[in-house]
């Protein structure tokens, strides 16, 4: 969705499943004139469990987003929903996490200096200093946050804090060779998106492609997911594959590897950009 | 989905977009109890047109087909929709029409006796004996009703009179070696699905892997889409490729072909199947 | 290939790698008026091994099968080769095993029967009896060896039994849900395929699409090995993915994971029967 | 391949298929000591034509590359070939021409400044200004060339003087927006590479995107191809496709486009430097 769509609030919401949901959601917004531009619905059938994702036209509405989430709540409250509302004329402040390796970076960069991407960038932040010109070149700020054994705890406390300072709402590792610490990436739940080169579950870990090549695999992969405590465990986001033969090497595994990377990272981050993953209970419900 | 899914009513519906339409289907169906297990809609901006597809669980509503029909009629009026309600328990009635190639039929055919296609198949009709004691081992009647230049009038007489008298729903062309009459196609608008061995609109007629292994592609493909008087030009269901090279010859794209054919029909038969498929001004909207 | 192909000898050969090899085989064959009609190899530089497989037209040899084996032995014992000459015109014996699932079974008959698939099939062997009524409309025997606990050594012994007495060539487990042997499967190394419905090394063992679905992936595949003692870790031959999302029930993946299975398994005992397959240290060298 | 790979002198060469011309290149080669990293042959049965392209590890041949061209030579005219050599050390000089679009062009330089593409930019050519500070970021030279309909013959001599001025091996449109003049497309054949955003032959020319939103394609492409005088019909190196559906507006097309193209283009640029596409006939074939 470029600049030029017209201004939309975005409502997600899941509660327990039963009759009168879509009859709730949708007479509240036609009640008050809303024109819904798209909408998307899940029945967790298993769970009972209901997922609900609304665009509405903002201009069709007689009120701004604060009145919208005041006059909404009852409806949510009778439902007992978990919901929320963003605007999409507020881009979302997403900062970039990186350590030498810079073709998701490279890729992120060129979609968002496109309008690709309908996000900030505010810094980008690396425990290498070996991509600073290519960021400033955007104007982009760019932080250089050495991360060694011993000052694990500083630096991770001064990328939150940057975080912080900067506003952020969410992080993009975009192939960051860092394990962050637990009680970050507890208050940062779902807020922060990594890219794991293997097809998850095969190949947890720091190898993978040596790990691919080992097992002789015929097709090599690429996971995104939301960062949690236990490693390459999270909730999974998107995933994608490539053909390999025996006639590839670790090597050019690797070089290959970068493609479906990085369309893999750069899809998952144009879908939370627009509220588009809901997560409960370690699995994603993603309306495409 | 299989037998074993608890009975639904699908409605599905199109009309001008505006305000309260989501409302006013939710809110129908939730005046009465029923519970929506699936929906889906898509806003077509540049024509200003809605679409719409609804399944509710049938024994959640405290009447029957007729009488859902009957009342709806009110609101469907009010959005000035075309519109209709089909029964999950009522399995529609698929005649095949094959000629001697039999990739498509017996994909189809094993579909069906595993039940994975939710249909019956009441009869199959073939310009060619060949595969009568294959259909025939089925249980299913084999028609054998030649085309000759000559004939072709009588012949398509036969084929629609057999699609009456066993009460067709619809009509699917098992890779159908024959052109169908104009009035036919217009009088089954929307009900005969023809699977067209490349990617439209690249290589219409009869001979589209000796077109594209002259042209030198790299990919070959295969298009389902409903029969219209114009040859291979009617409203597209689904695609599919797959990848070919210099090493291969016309016989081995042949062979390659059948693969992505054959799958490229059975999903665009159970899309048809589960009234997933919209049609207006000759593109599809198809709800998967 | 199909059978109006002009009949080939197959060589397919592996040894150290060393300057001449393509010069000793390429000599020897121009030297006896042979026409290479295809060839390919591959060189380990990891592990200094050489491989490759060459077509040679057999009408342009002045001598038979057993000569061309006695002639090349000096060439293949020069450079320390593990080889085989195969004739394209003996069609390789295919056992296949199945239990109840057909899809994969279904798959490979059709294959056969329109001589998509150049082999015999001497027999189906299953642990059931249900489909015994399709595997013999082809005309060709069916036999039950039922499995219990109790009787599996009797089972497994009575399976072996029926493909020496059919000259089997190589077995196909086509969705067979049953573990064989160890000392069975060290006689036949590398003369079992085996279709395992997951993206191996991800999913091992019994129930692949329930953990798939438990873990939330966004995609689900199929490996086709060959059998070793240690379950599902045999080489790679094939592996082929298709999406998934959140509303796929384990019942749709199971039945999507189907059309993955039997297109990964066709290919495999494809490029089995044409000797596209050398196998070193676990992993295959596939020339496709 | 990276630059740690040995130098390699790799040769291409095409002739009428017949008897020993394996043994012929390979005895060639090691009769002089060469080691063979890698071959790959094709006999197109149909026109009795031969194609090969070996690679040979440099440091094991006693010469260079002037006296191989020198001892091939005869070789080459006992089999009435076509041929070349070409020396892994020496980067090809390819100039990238480009207008406002950049997706290609970044993805083309991201490849070059982390060597995953082994070449030199000696100059990036545009009719538009607007990339010239990225380019230059890069210490490449960037020229802007207007063109407009009057000025159209001396842009492209200006075009060509560059490429000769600059040494260019050859060039990449690499979404540029203008038709190359006849007689320059004959003097650079097989050495300028085209991206053309639709999967070809469908949809030639201007507005492929348009063309296919109005037919209602569901799966869009794009396909690289050497340029000729007949616009869009060149020979064909690489295709690609991505699905689209109903919810999909022009401006997503594009947008989801552009991700195919990129990654289409860089593979056959990648397949041309390393000497794997071999042109007869307007076809291609590629040693991948």
């Amino acid at each position: 969705m470029g600049d030029e769509t017209p201004r939309r609030y975005i409502l997600t919401l899941t509660c327990p499943d039963r009759t009168g949901i879509v009859a709730g959601v949708g007479s509240f917004i036609a009640s008050n004139g809303g024109l819904i531009t798209q909408a998307a619905q899940h029945g967790d059938a298993l769970h009972n469990r209901f997922y609900m994702r609304v665009e509405i036209q903002a201009d069709t509405l007689p009120f701004y987003l604060d009145e919208l989430r005041e006059r909404f709540a009852p409806v949510a409250k009778q439902f007992d929903m978990e919901w929320s509302v963003s605007d999409s004329s507020v881009k979302k402040r997403m900062l970039v996490l990186v350590s030498k390796l810079d073709h998701c970076l490279n890729d992120l960069l060129h979609r968002w200096r496109n309008k690709d991407l309908h996000c900030e960038i505010p810094c980008v932040i690396s425990n290498h200093n070996d991509l600073r010109s290519f960021v400033e070149w955007h104007g982009i700020p760019f932080f250089h946050v050495p991360v060694t054994p011993d000052t694990k705890t500083q630096a991770y406390a001064e990328v939150e804090r940057l975080f912080r300072e900067f506003s952020g709402d969410f992080m993009v590792l975009a192939r960051y060779m860092q394990v962050l610490s637990d009680d970050m990436t507890q208050r940062l739940r779902n807020r922060i998106i990594n890219i794991h080169h293997s097809f998850l579950p095969a190949f947890v870990g720091g190898k993978p492609y040596h790990q691919a090549f080992e097992r002789g695999v015929k097709m090599t992969g690429a996971t995104s997911h939301y960062v949690t405590a236990e490693l390459d465990a999270g909730p999974i986001i998107e995933q994608g594959v490539i053909d390999i033969d025996h006639g590839n090497s670790i090597e050019e595994m690797v070089r290959l590897g970068k493609d479906i990377e990085k369309s893999v990272l750069s899809r998952s981050v144009r879908l939370h950009l627009e509220d588009r993953i809901l997560v409960h209970r370690n699995k994603t419900v993603v309306f495409k």
